[in-house]
């Protein structure tokens, strides 16, 4: 069903402190380790500013003063031929890649589910195109000697300080991707052409293009190739597409590889009633771990398509492209809804997969909006 | 001659209060109207943050209350068929192109004359690499029944408030270039994602690619294709490129298009001394109006080269690359430099050309670094 974007917005929180930076004009708060960018903040020039992507962790962030000297935060290589640990000064001397991709909470779209699973009920904001720049995962494991034998997952570890009294690996944040999401990994120090923020995993994080953000480890400390997936509950039981109704467990598909998925920021409903005219439709698009192809757009919720045209740089495989469509609109209801083929040739789903932790969300009808024209 | 970096910085100056939102850890304030980006503080990822990217104002800025409504902000556009004037609003419905561009100062490298030009002692960093949404001037124009008859020129007017008691013609930000550059030229009101800020010529500005910094009048009032240059003494006498002690005049050539030209960001010496090993040597290379074809850099002061990688996604022929270049560096003095190539063939020259008013340096000797590696 489309819905008006504001309608599961809460009361209007402050910044949390160490995000007072963020532009709180351009954020939905819902609490203080998860921000929501606004629909209509999203503008039209591809890469989110960092002062307005999301936030969402899963622990507090370290203490700041590890930005204070990042060529010193050191991490761990472990399960090549020759494990070793590296400074990020040193890291910096070992290669340079730079990867424009979207960054996504798995649960982004949870807010549209009509089952209400708990947690954040993220509706498009949880989401941006970010540009990375470190070495190469491959550089470093080349350097090493090579994945060791028999490794099929590649595991990354947080740097955050654990609460205490609780088994660590009930809280730890340690995710295991398959080991193949390697080949266009990334240890990067930098974000948007500055030093990561604290906030959002400086002085070094693990970038894995195409993988949800869950994935992309901040304050990473320890990368480590390993045979089997970690057994962190942040692995084992959550973060699983578990059927409504049931917990997750390591049966469960992991989230993982993001889907293709497109949504519309303008018109929005947040930004007032639309006057009758030409408008010009609006949004991003990403084809998950393939290129965009193509968007289609429809106004009369799904019942008639129009190929909208890509707006801008294409900034590779994994990042977003812009859209727009430019429509006559006479003065009445319509239900605006956008849907990508990537190219690998899938396109984005009506439906969403119902699921109990309302992961992976990327249904084309639960994005559309309505709009008023006057 | 290769230069140190700090050699020319005044001492520390606070941020003015209209940009206090700029990082001070990346800035140089010349001025309060001069603030230019630390060639340590350009990274790797291609796209200038808008907290960091230079400041050059001719004037004051308006009132910031014309960023308080941004769609009444009106522009006349004149020197066509059908000559009218349009809101910002109105400018939104009628098409949209997302362009990523050099922005540069045309006096950037002035620093490097040795003749001491008046004008602000730029180095590296009046440029940054931004990207820019808004509609293109050609659709503007089509609309409008095309350019009327013998128009040669499209110029710009800024609508910043003119100080009392002088000749508006001597201090009016009025600029024209060739009415071939309307083919790429903008009307923008989006900058790196977000909004124009005030400061960088919001709600609405022109946007000229490969053309220097001037050329793009902030909160443009009035875009007019006309017979003649403006008379205005920004264009008639003002950023001409004369001989050294002449004044310009209107038989000089104007800043227009940009030359190829690239530097050095990292290593550089005010991010202390370089230890011995593998360099990784990183920079910015942009094309002028041509895209970037290859970088050469050379570590003996110009005596030998060798071809750069490009780093990232391709932002467009107007954009800036990075590229790298890993070097192992034994203990010793090095005289860093590269050279940029742009697809028409051009190379980025060794010499700047000697002129009164130190414009368009982009000599790679000036340019070039002097480390130290221990």
């Amino acid at each position: 069903m489309a819905q008006a974007v504001t309608s599961t917005v809460a009361p209007v929180k402050p910044l949390p402190a160490y995000v007072n930076w963020k532009n709180p004009d351009a954020m939905i708060v819902h609490s203080s380790s998860t921000l929501e960018t606004k629909r209509g903040a999203f503008g039209s020039s591809i890469v989110t500013p960092t002062n307005q992507l999301y936030i969402r962790n899963n622990l507090p962030a370290p203490d700041a003063s590890i930005v204070a000297d990042r060529d010193s935060w050191e991490v761990a290589i472990e399960g090549v031929k020759n494990p070793r640990t590296f400074k990020v000064k040193e890291l910096k001397s070992m290669g340079l890649e730079t990867t424009a991709m979207v960054l996504q909470c798995s649960g982004n779209g949870r807010g549209y589910f009509p089952s209400k699973p708990s947690g954040t009920p993220w509706q498009v904001g949880a989401a941006g195109c970010v540009i990375w720049s470190g070495v190469p995962v491959r550089a470093l494991t080349e350097a090493l000697g090579g994945m060791a034998d028999g490794m099929q997952y590649m595991t990354g570890t947080g740097g955050e300080k654990l609460p205490e009294g609780l088994d660590p690996k009930s809280v730890i944040v340690e995710r295991s991707v398959p080991a193949k999401a390697m080949a266009d990994a990334l240890l990067a120090w930098e974000m948007n052409g500055e030093p990561i923020p604290l906030a959002h995993g400086g002085p070094l994080r693990l970038i894995v293009p195409g993988y949800s953000g869950v994935n992309n480890i901040k304050y990473i400390k320890r990368l480590a190739f390993t045979e089997a997936q970690t057994d962190a509950a942040i692995q084992a039981h959550g973060y699983r597409v578990s059927p409504p109704g049931q917990k997750g467990d390591p049966s469960q598909p992991s989230v993982w590889e993001m889907g293709p998925k497109s949504w519309i920021n303008s018109p929005a409903p947040e930004n007032g009633s639309v006057q009758a005219g030409i408008a010009q439709i609006k949004g991003v698009a990403f084809g998950g771990v393939h290129a965009v192809k193509s968007v289609e757009v429809s106004v009369d919720g799904g019942k008639s398509w129009k190929t909208a045209r890509l707006v801008g740089p294409d900034l590779g495989r994994y990042a977003w492209r812009q859209f727009v469509l430019p429509v006559k609109l006479e003065p009445g209801t319509y239900t605006i809804a956008c849907a990508v083929t990537n190219a690998e040739g899938s396109r984005q789903p009506e439906n969403r997969m119902e699921n109990a932790g309302g992961y992976n969300n990327n249904s084309w009808r639960d994005h559309a909006l309505t709009i008023t024209v006057v």
